[in-house]
């Protein structure tokens, strides 16, 4: 294990300050505190929610109220999609050592509430987000609880760690569909809904129904493992997954949108006693309840995750699984606002998942050169 | 086995004509066809749907095209929750015999769809009821397929097994549950929402929130095992059944009305990552999309029933399970308009289930005589 040079007390960060003001700034380098661990981020996702809190926030990022869990209020460093190396251990860390690579799965809990207790630790009463709710990881170096830190196998490569939570939403929304389904439905390619078409594909799902506004989106799917594709702007998109699979419908649906058409096209897609699992975040939606309970539909609402880390280190180790087709850039963390944000809220929408990477330092340098041959090597 | 007396030619029956329009009259009786039964009918209860065709129906009654499994079109004889005696066999009937005491699970069933094959028989394609889309059992005798016959042994009464199939759908509801609930509420307390606090009770649910408009059927329902009781008028429903969970809310919920408000006392009732069970039929409904997201709940739709007969009889059997607590009151055949649907839309909600006794012969009345001696036996 190469030693990793002990962190400058600057170091850059993208904070939030408001709604479009994103300042990526110097600022001291985080310690970390008891049952914590300092991590040297290597790769940091733009999540949909980030771009949210950038264009109109604050949403999630309390103002005056300090998180429960982080003790933060904003100003505060975003960015909760990230893996690294782990820099430091404050005290009473078992299980990791400084120079380790890991995958963050940045969700605070407090692992006493009833739902902590019973292991869904998603739906912690006190749940929230390191990045949102706290400091993340869109920045050099970052503290986080120890418990968020899985440490990666050699065979896993840190631009694949860095797509760990982005597919977790996938995988758990996989899971919460219960029985695999031979047959399913994908309405909605953002990355969430790309990745839940790459891993339902890993997971054996034997015809997967890819649905999308953008053409250049579903040529993305049928790369990922969708064996039909529907164009999301016919009115009757529900109709002709039905007609594809013989008028029976699909055995699940993925509501990866968040809106009542979305919602109106996965059940008419679903065959009666099918399961649509709504990932996407509607509003107010009104639905066709005498419907439902004549064809024994069942709504399935998908948060967060949970245990998610094991399996996709598992997949990517072992199965060869690769996450990285849907990153369509990878940036400097000094481009965030204007290459990252900006190119999220005004493109044509080829952006689908965009890395932010904010160490320089050679060694991250290297092992991003090294991931990137291993890639290559894999593929051949 | 006493033997049972041929059946004369002629047999009273009630029929619906149309709305307001059941006539109970002198038809034929119906003959065991090639793999059907005909039963002498012991009792049949009235369902809120037999309630519906009566008052402004038809509904599910077919009217111009006959429905595939019958080959029936109105006028029909009502009634789909019977049971009674095997009083003759058509050819092909194994494992039947005259004389056997029989609980009817009236669904048709095609067989061989998709949902058939996979055992859903409940969502059959071609999925109707006897004494709806067919022929039923308001009359002395039913002819009906002989896999809608299950043999009841000695331990289970008639009046007993008159409850199974409105128990069915109860069972069902808490089998699409899942797991075991620790704690549930029940929605709405018509024959189908006792039957609910009946049958989670028996299955070991530990607390009981039972939940409706009506005092009389509250008390109905403590005396079932519901240990908690709501006023369903209260518009804070839900959050007074959450804040007798401590705040955290029920595992799962009924909905036993089939109203939108129900549904959201339901949602407002259950914790994160719990269950909504939608038994009642509602039309269009309105519902907070992004707090069920947020609290991962789920809406699981229950339709009628499937492979329930084998539990209902054990439980009674083996059990010593009494269904009977729900029947309000047993009147003659003759008396079906006047006590049974005049009284059901009249009255004041004191009625919960009517059975209707179509035969009059001197073998059931001493049957009939057993039974209660029976029950009173039991309960002593």
């Amino acid at each position: 294990m190469t030693p990793v040079p002990a962190p400058d007390r600057r170091m850059k960060a993208a904070v939030w300050h408001g709604a479009r003001d994103v300042r990526v700034a110097e600022v001291d380098v985080p310690r970390a505190g008891p049952g914590e661990v300092l991590v040297e981020v290597a790769y940091c996702g733009i999540c949909g929610s980030d771009l949210h809190e950038y264009a109109d926030g604050p949403h999630a990022i309390p103002l005056t109220e300090p998180h429960p869990a982080s003790g933060s209020t904003a100003p505060l460093v975003l960015g909760h999609e990230f893996c690294g190396t782990v820099a430091a251990l404050g005290p009473l860390v078992p299980g990791l050592a400084v120079g380790d690579r890991v995958a963050i799965e940045p969700n605070y809990r407090c692992g006493t509430c009833p739902r902590c207790r019973a292991g869904e630790y998603n739906i912690c009463r006190h749940f929230g987000f390191a990045g949102l709710m706290g400091n993340g990881g869109m920045a050099e170096y970052a503290a986080v609880p120890a418990y968020m830190a899985h440490r990666l196998p050699e065979a896993v490569s840190l631009e694949q760690a860095a797509l760990f939570e982005p597919a977790s939403v996938a995988l758990h929304a996989l899971r919460r569909a219960g029985t695999t389904p031979e047959t399913a439905a994908v309405v909605g390619l953002g990355p969430v809904g790309l990745l839940c078409v790459l891993l339902a594909a890993a997971r054996g799902v034997r015809r997967i129904i890819a649905v999308d506004v953008s053409p250049a989106r579903l040529r993305l799917a049928a790369g990922l493992g969708a064996t039909e594709l529907v164009d999301g702007r016919d009115a009757d998109a529900g109709e002709r997954i039905r007609a594809l699979t013989g008028g029976e419908g699909v055995d699940a649906a993925f509501e990866v949108v968040g809106s009542e058409a979305a919602l109106r096209t996965c059940l008419a897609a679903t065959r009666r006693g099918g399961r649509v699992v709504l990932v996407g975040l509607a509003q107010e939606v009104s639905l066709d309840a005498f419907a439902l309970v004549n064809n024994e539909q069942s709504i399935i609402a998908s948060v967060g995750y949970r245990d998610t880390y094991p399996e996709l280190t598992r997949l990517v180790a072992e199965q060869g699984l690769d996450l990285t087709p849907v990153v369509t850039s990878t940036i400097a963390l000094d481009d965030l606002v204007p290459h990252g944000f900006e190119s999220l809220l005004d493109g044509p929408g080829d952006q689908v998942k965009i890395l932010v990477t904010p160490t320089r330092t050679e060694r991250t340098d290297r092992m991003n050169r090294i991931d990137r041959m291993d890639r290559m090597d894999r593929r051949r």
